[in-house]
């Protein structure tokens, strides 16, 4: 396929995981709606953010879509593949903060980018509980590793790796949640065409929905109190605290000039901050500290 | 006076600092009283990290001192004055995040330093309304340069430029709060001996008091109701984004494995985000970004 053509078809595939997974959303809202926030882009494209907010069972969820191209920072460009500062990307990013503190909080997105005669996707899925449930967590790993085993034996444990990595607090000695995937700079390759990148990218975004959706139905009828909800917004801080601390993508955004709102939509809607808290030893808020060193969740 | 001498006198008074600080905080509470958490560090020295939470005026303040010494690391210390890579460095820092929406939120810190054959003063005050009133930002001003010109009249306008280019939010395009003064690295120099910028140093340390308390005595019983809390929380999560994105000094604590839990004592004790908030224009709420941008308050 040429690579034009295959531009065409991983934004249009974006666009319609973006429908689809608002739509999944709001299937849960007995009200609440999604806001559709078109913008463009000074130098070239633009976005579609959408943002649900005050929802029932979803505090805050924000889906963007972008497909943006013009030209590189000379200092930036030296870091990605490719050649010359022409560049397009398209892509896709969520978050959902849920109400319930039983329902994980959850990310994901996936992107496709060209940098002259150069083009590679990246993305991934990683969730976040505040009361963590061992099957919920085998079932969310397992769900990726079967996409990813689709494609290449190799895939998921590079990429359950990759994530690991990336998603951890070194100021805090923890990971952010129990991980999932994260991958980057899936070029063409001897033993996978852009094609069969792109094919993994699909199913990769169509497991997403798979891995979360029936936690959130396991999950949703759990009773919480006050106690569950504070605790939930202690922990929404450490989120934060990743996301403008380490998250390369967050910080090169609002240092580039992206487009803030869009970027800082990621931020949970509430959020707390206490001194130096450490939950009872056995106590129900203590498990979730067992779970943030990496785990083989797809083999238990 | 010997350098050692100066030291220990420097250390001295921000001890002396702390208490009084602490001592005026608490005099507004009627049973909220800061815990005293002391620490050390690994390779030498340590601090007292002081908190006081759930406040009925400040529901959240932190008042730190530490006296610390060691090596630094070879690729920090190119930036810094002196030699060699023996350091020594003693100062106080103190955020306050008041309950009433009408009372500002206030920072100020203090430090001297010394590597090797050098040794400066650094520090500053700031302040951070949500409701402003015209009245507080001028007479929080003036009282800072008051004290500035006693020591030298070019301070306050140097510091306090320093102070609106530091405390700005560049993916916000805005300050974070009013200003006030921000001053690094005062040297001993052929205008003013090191006893000279200490004296200086001391006098801002006491003007804090006086540029602040009396703000929190005027708003007090100001009334304030759910619609003041909601815009206060979307505030903090500003103070949130420039702590943890761009405040060089949290960033370098946290990526150089200094005390977390005392570094992030100025987060804020609850925050929110919501979607491109944007006040009705003319409501109290949009009188805030008029305040926003640099103005000369000491002479309004």
């Amino acid at each position: 396929m040429e690579l034009s053509a295959l531009k065409t078809e991983a934004s249009a595939f974006f666009g319609q995981l973006q429908d689809k997974i608002t739509k999944k959303v709001e299937s849960y809202e007995p009200t609440a709606r999604f806001l559709s926030d078109k913008w463009d882009r000074d130098g070239g494209g633009g976005g579609d953010t959408r943002v649900l907010e005050g929802g029932d069972i979803f505090e805050k969820a924000g889906v963007n879509t972008s497909l943006v191209f013009g030209e590189l920072d000379p200092k930036f460009a030296d870091s990605l593949p490719g050649d010359g500062l022409s560049f397009w990307a398209s892509g896709i990013s969520l978050i959902f903060h849920p109400r319930n503190p039983h329902i994980p909080t959850v990310h994901a997105n996936f992107r496709m980018i060209q940098r002259g005669s150069a083009a590679w996707f990246g993305g991934g899925a990683d969730l976040t509980p505040y009361y963590p449930v061992h099957g919920d967590c085998v079932h969310f790993h397992r769900t990726l590793k079967n996409a990813c085993d689709k494609h290449d034996p190799a895939y998921y444990s590079e990429f359950k790796s990759w994530c690991d990595r990336y998603f951890f607090l070194p100021h805090r000695n923890e990971a952010r949640g129990i991980g999932g995937i994260f991958f980057d700079r899936l070029t063409e390759s001897d033993e996978h065409s852009k094609e069969a990148r792109f094919a993994f990218v699909q199913d990769a975004g169509e497991a997403f929905l798979d891995a979360y959706f029936p936690i959130v139905d396991r999950r949703v009828n759990d009773a919480s109190g006050e106690r569950e909800r504070a605790f939930q917004l202690l922990r929404r801080g450490r989120y934060v605290e990743f996301n403008l601390l380490w998250d390369r993508g967050t910080q090169f955004g609002l240092k580039t000039k992206g487009r803030t709102e869009s970027i800082l939509v990621s931020m949970p809607p509430k959020v707390a901050w206490e001194y130096d808290f450490t939950p009872e030893p056995g106590s129900p808020e203590a498990a979730i500290y067992d779970y943030l060193s990496p785990r083989d969740w797809a083999s238990l």
